[in-house]
């Protein structure tokens, strides 16, 4: 841990980021998009504590694009991090300037952290992939591909929406095993998806791939991913070009960045199990194996209407972790992404994929903690839930915390089911 | 044919627009992006015969900005398209002016027709569904879902290139059926899908559905669209969720969007065979009935190295037609795509999926013009194709003609392989 910037006893002058629950301390510092009531333009922030910094009133940026921002070279990330740093740190001369461009995170709106423009979703979790797999194809849970293929497929960029926001249940073709053929009906198997969203900063152009050694310095931040899924639309249509209207209604996407400078104390070796195969030799590298994984513990809280209505903030129902989920780390993904010519651009977001451990108990998704609805859950209210109903939300959190670094987190992200339109679209 | 822009009689004080075999005559007007050498902006423009207008510079528009163009209402779409057509027509009076916006389109460089937000590539091609399904799945070549939904799944929109582009063949995962693993291999069966491109116009909000009636006002214009494809790459990783790399390393498009308007005189009734199923109520209308297909006349053509060598302009490999190949309408599409509350913006491309008649001849593939590369063709030249090779140049072409309209076409869509990078890339 050579960055000074992630020492433990760093304190800030800004008080709530000291606390030991903040999510966001000194140490942290993630990126993200916000703009004050009436304003269309967005600037771009960097959480601290509840507080968020203007960096253009700062004096650290003299524009407010993220994405060009994100382009940095690794070098010039490392620099701009230093002096948000140093600008936060007790005892800084540079307070006063820092202090009028501190906002609170309560009085603004915090949007998509950049602009999008490809959206690729991976699958990663292989704990995952394995449960969905057998519910889906009994006789073949994990095709053979799996091990060796970092699987990904594309999303959809514009329905890409900020945390805090609802969506109507979606409408889709379903179709009853016994039927003859499908309906046009709402969703009755609305899921979520534990995901974290990976962010690239630098591109790359058009048929120049990524070696595996460089991808990390192409990667700006992490975020919180919920990929909301029709099970019932993508049980019917998923075959053969994969997930689309099951998937594309809408996915939600937590407001701060989490920089890889931020999770560096967090790194830890990616261990495959006894038996698994190596890699092919461009998705591996020592450093790979040295230190791509990421302790990132995660969590989803789901709050019905009834709960929020009593003031109740929701039950948590599963805990996973990204090191124990991934079976490919997130260096692989982008030199997997682009070995074939293919070009990234700053802003270009990866979903990881569903993020369940090995535990039920650690499902990412609802299909797997219910069993496909058939074990529905009971809350603590005494509700029970097969899939998601209309007005419930789904918050996801995660934070990072080891012996000897400063606890750092997420934030959330949360979004509401609506009902759907029925009567509308037909 | 109630539109006077489509008047077969009309006749441009531009002559090379009179010719018969211009694609471009006053009654087609697409839309393109062009810009001079030097310049990085791109302008608006507008074909006629061998001449591009600028439509700013002629005072069409104010802006240079083809998303924001496209979002017109249908009315001031047929409003510009008719102040266009009046100027460019013989005997205007404003045809001083005009003139002074006209540049030679071999003088200009002509790009993506805009700004592509999200790219979904369908599968239109029931032909083509059925044949590449027997080679990917001999016992089950046409997915039962194939008849009730218009399969679609998303692509990539950062590397659609325009035409005249040329790019890498890929390297990628392939894994042999004899062999226990996969290698890292520049793909071996690269091949052409031949497409339409069709161009949003107006978007929809997030959450509220295109009905079917509503659907054509939203559809701008339509060009050709190659969707390279790399089928060894395919075949090992598209299960579950679908093709990836095999599929973005490039996509080809054509530079001139046709309009709705101008596609008018070849609209025609959209008559499935007899014995298959109605479409679902949200997919049917009488207007799609009665005229949701066009007479879409397609080639493809292959020009090898050495016929460029030898300056041979190639040999068409393949004649399609859209209207014959293709088992859901555009406006269904369109429905089917934002039936679930998913929004789409202006600029964003629908791929119609390869558009291969019934018989052989009319393959808008390789891999079922050669049977999966089992029966190369041979070419005028003594060459033998199975799937492409290295420095082969291949153009889609398009036209619309019938008895009483005036010929139009769709330019061309123009790519070229280049040879892999396989020794960097490991």
């Amino acid at each position: 841990m050579s960055d000074p910037t992630n020492a433990p006893d760093l304190k800030s002058w800004v008080g709530s980021a000291n606390e030991a629950a903040s999510d966001f301390p000194i140490q942290n510092l993630p990126f993200g998009r916000f703009r004050l009531p009436g304003e269309s333009a967005w600037r771009i922030g960097v959480a601290i504590g509840d507080q968020v910094l203007d960096l253009r009133a700062a004096g650290l940026v003299d524009h407010a694009d993220m994405n060009r921002l994100m382009q940095r070279a690794p070098n010039e990330r490392r620099a701009l991090r230093q002096a948000i740093s140093e600008g936060l740190r007790e005892g800084s001369a540079q307070r006063a300037t820092f202090e009028a461009a501190l906002l609170p995170q309560s009085a603004v709106q915090l949007g998509l952290p950049c602009e999008v423009g490809d959206y690729t979703d991976f699958y990663v979790g292989i704990h995952h992939a394995t449960e969905v797999g057998r519910q889906f194809r009994p006789d073949n849970p994990l095709l053979p591909n799996y091990k060796w293929v970092p699987i990904g497929y594309h999303g959809r960029a514009s329905t890409l929406q900020p945390s805090g926001t609802a969506f109507r249940r979606p409408m889709g073709q379903v179709k009853a095993p016994d039927s003859a053929q499908p309906v046009l009906a709402p969703s009755a198997r609305l899921d979520i998806e534990l995901e974290l969203g990976v962010f690239i900063g630098r591109g790359n152009e058009q048929g120049e791939p990524v070696r595996i050694a460089d991808a990390e310095s192409h990667v700006f931040g992490i975020t919180l991913f919920n990929d909301w899924s029709a099970r019932d639309i993508q049980g019917w249509e998923y075959q053969p070009l994969g997930p689309f209207l099951s998937k594309n209604f809408a996915s939600t996407v937590s407001p701060w960045m989490v920089t890889m400078e931020a999770l560096e104390p967090f790194r830890q070796p990616f261990v495959r199990a006894e038996g698994e195969p190596d890699p092919l030799p461009y998705l591996d590298s020592q450093d790979n194996r040295e230190r791509g994984a990421m302790n990132i513990q995660m969590e989803v809280v789901l709050q019905t209407a009834g709960m929020a209505r009593e003031g109740h903030a929701g039950d948590v129902i599963s805990r996973s972790n990204f090191a124990r989920a991934a079976y490919w780390t997130v260096a692989q993904l982008v030199t997997h992404h682009t070995v074939n010519g293919c070009s990234l651009r700053a802003g270009d977001l990866f979903g990881t994929g569903t993020l369940s451990g090995p535990d039920k108990s650690q499902s990412g998704s609802l299909l797997e903690l219910t069993t496909g609805g058939k074990s529905p859950i009971t809350l603590s209210n005494g509700e029970r839930r097969g899939f998601l109903e209309d007005g419930d939300t789904v918050i996801l959190r995660a934070c990072c915390e080891r012996e000897g670094a400063r606890r750092i987190g997420f934030g959330e992200c949360r979004g509401t089911v609506l009902p759907s339109i029925q009567g509308d679209a037909q």
